[in-house]
């Protein structure tokens, strides 16, 4: 902990990310290269996360299981755009108990290999299916260059693997997956994320379309946050999971994969925030309310302290921290919560307690603005009403910015100039050559066609040749 | 799925235990030797451990964080007696992203040393301690002889591990955890086990003293189900985790860790079970309550469903599976879910639709003893009620079946002769001669001196020499 003071966001975004992810003590940067250690703070907000998809997956019929962390080389040769995807990224073992082995082992970069290979164990009938199946763990692809959250060598995530009788329902559980990350991205991380489809050359080594979830980072640059692949039959006929339909004739299964990893954090921490610090969305938080209590002497204190053994154990049903440290001052506490993004701050002074009073002091609205004395009577109330405003006004703060700073440029020169600090959302004709010259000349790399698509069509914004699809262009992480 | 009948449980243990697993469909064989595969039912199971003990950590002051799969080979050499135990036992990472890496990284085994790094980079003051920290995650350590769930080279677990400004601190909770450990066994799990210390040769390698819980399987062989270390400054030695105590002193900090792994899987399914599969503990089990509807006709259906309907409804808080497969017969499912281990059967038939019953049998007790007819009034607390009687009696149980199993040896030639079926509990001189005399002639091993000792004192077992402790000696996994 330290009171040194941040860089400012809005000035050195990069550097205000890897001081306040420090200094917020959310992670660390671990004795190996690229690896990170996720410490309490940073886990117990993971964790949430958790819980939010945990209880999405298992509301749509998926159920937890884990395959193991070693795949045998071979198993990623048999997919050939998949290899071609993951060979540069893989860590590989090649010595176990003393001994070189015959076939190296990869350490799972994601696992469609090896679930692919047990589901063709498995699947023997179509009553078999569907299987829907997710796992909770850790992958490892080996980057150079590296970034606490955003881009390390082990991350964790959830990866599901789906398999289905047909085409149509495989597509429907993409889709159906893709809804469940917007939706939990916009009402529990209070992240407004744009769903759509990647191109072709930004699809998963493998798939036959991949979606995704855009955010827009407080730097304007874009973070896929979350991805959700229909992988045809592409799997099925490289692992052979193969099933008897119901007039007994042999058919390739159709599979799904999809994706959310602690990289989410990294999109939260980058969407919300300010000088200060973080802004943790209270439905996320790990701690949503801090309670600081304010004495002199020795009698106020004891004044004080009875009042808020009473609060705590009336808002006993929120994440509520007491910070009844005595070595450092109020106002040393403010700063410091505040640099650790809690939504909502609960003051309890000598004058609280005569007055039946305490003063709430919301994250989101820094100084006098955010700050109001309520009575202590029906605290529970005031404080889930307050948590649901910050949580809506995060949201709205967050949307309201990527709506500024996305545009519709009128043609390629200003494409090239708006995606300087913004997004572009233009009609696309579809060909590479146009996502490669963009990329080129501006680094934009186009992030996806979203579901929700304007009627009729354009010309593209590079060729002017007929478009079907507007695309978002933007600099991404 | 499969109607094959189980190998016996009482002649032929261990292919009984090898199929259930297999055909309960809780694990499978990983197309990597020595892996597994934890399916649906039995990462199931293994939430429902999460659960218990992440409670139990939680409220005992813990959180949870993540270190690195990846441990630079120099951290494990730092301490000697740690990298003399597991060095046969690592597999290791030679290549990243296409090049062979300087220095090798070994997949962790266990993670006291990476831990031990940056404990020391975050402790700098008394101030900073404790420092209460668990870990869930996969471990590898290469086994040659693996069994599911027992032994395997990748296994799930947790591991806790802190560090404490005092020696006194540190032993306290060693002690406290493995109490946890014990609570959690025999309440969750109805896992009776045996709290005590492990001999010097029986200890985690870099320990001071190795705390074990351990249980007596149903084949009468000991398994250790969960392990508590207090580490002394061992590791603060190796990694410097040094602090600035209130005298403004520079001290070496005082570590313990404990762990509990997917092996405790095994624990449970040792300990429980009969020749028609498992008996799952009603507090683990991921389906407590399965309901079978019986009916020929359509109009029988339409009745007996509605009250299965009503049934379901009312049991919304426990975790209840309706089986309501078409293609299969009543007695097929009780099969079925009878060696699945689910605790209690609810049957609803067109004359539990006339009475206002329903049939309830208890998977502890099969065919009609454990067979009763009860309203379908206030069928939660009947339910409840009935859950916790099996948790109970699968408890006592395991417990007389352990007691009549364990034998207190007159001399040294009647504990051969019961260790070949049982335990011997006996005193016992500390020396390891006496341990490796007992290994050679029986391939016991000493199990745990038991926290509770009898007074006074006796003469070794083997030896004859006054002995301090008694101790357990039995044939173990």
């Amino acid at each position: 902990m330290s009171t040194d003071k941040l860089p400012s966001r809005s000035e050195h975004f990069s550097e205000w990310y890897n001081q306040v992810v420090l200094k917020a003590e959310l992670a660390d940067y671990a004795p190996v290269r690229g690896c990170m250690v996720v410490r309490p703070y940073g886990w117990a907000l993971w964790e949430n996360i958790q819980k939010g998809l945990d209880r999405r997956f298992k509301e749509t019929g998926h159920e937890n299981a884990a395959f193991p962390l070693f795949i045998p080389m071979h198993f990623l040769e048999k997919e050939k755009e998949h290899v071609e995807g993951f060979s540069p990224e893989l860590a590989v073992v090649t010595v176990g108990g003393g001994e070189v082995l015959e076939e190296p082992l990869v350490v799972r970069p994601t696992s469609e290999t090896i679930i692919g290979y047990m589901y063709a164990k498995w699947i023997k009938s179509y009553r078999d299916l569907p299987i829907l199946i997710n796992q909770w763990g850790n992958v490892v692809r080996w980057e150079m260059r590296t970034k606490l959250f955003l881009r390390t060598l082990e991350f964790y995530w959830q990866e599901g693997h789906t398999a289905h009788a047909t085409s149509a329902e495989a597509k429907q559980e993409t889709l159906q997956m893709l809804d469940v990350y917007s939706d939990f991205a916009i009402n529990d991380a209070a992240v407004p994320v744009i769903p759509g489809l990647k191109s072709e050359r930004e699809k998963f080594a493998g798939a036959v379309r991949s979606y995704t979830i855009e955010g827009m980072m407080g730097d304007t640059r874009a973070l896929q946050s979350g991805t959700s692949h229909f992988l045809g039959q592409n799997f099925a006929k490289a692992f052979d999971i193969q099933f008897l339909d119901s007039n007994n004739e042999l058919q390739y299964a159709w599979t799904t994969s999809w994706g959310l990893s602690t990289r989410f954090i990294g999109a939260i921490l980058m969407t919300h925030g300010d000088d200060q610090g973080l802004i943790l969305p209270p439905k996320l938080a790990p701690i949503q309310v801090v309670l600081v209590p304010i004495f002199k002497s020795e009698d106020e204190k004891t004044k004080v302290m009875s009042v808020v053994e009473g609060v705590k154990d009336e808002l006993k049903d929120f994440r509520l921290h007491v910070d009844d440290r005595t070595e450092v001052t109020p106002g040393f506490k403010f700063n410091d919560w505040e640099m650790r993004g809690v939504p909502l701050r609960i003051e309890i002074g000598p004058r609280d307690v005569e007055k039946n009073s305490v003063a709430f002091a919301r994250r989101d609205k820094p100084g006098r603005e955010g700050k109001t004395f309520v009575s202590q009577d029906q605290l529970t109330a005031q404080v889930a009403e307050m948590l649901e405003r910050i949580q809506a006004s995060l949201y709205d703060r967050a949307l309201a910015f990527r709506e500024s700073n996305t545009h519709n440029p009128k043609d390629y020169d200003e494409l090239r100039e708006v995606v300087k600090s913004g997004w572009a959302y233009s009609w696309w004709c579809g060909d590479e050559a146009c996502e490669q010259q963009v990329k080129d000349d501006t680094k934009a790399t186009t992030r996806c066609m979203p579901l929700d698509q304007p009627q009729g069509e354009g010309t593209c914004i590079v060729c002017n040749r007929p478009a079907m699809k507007k695309i978002y262009f933007a600099r991404a992480y």
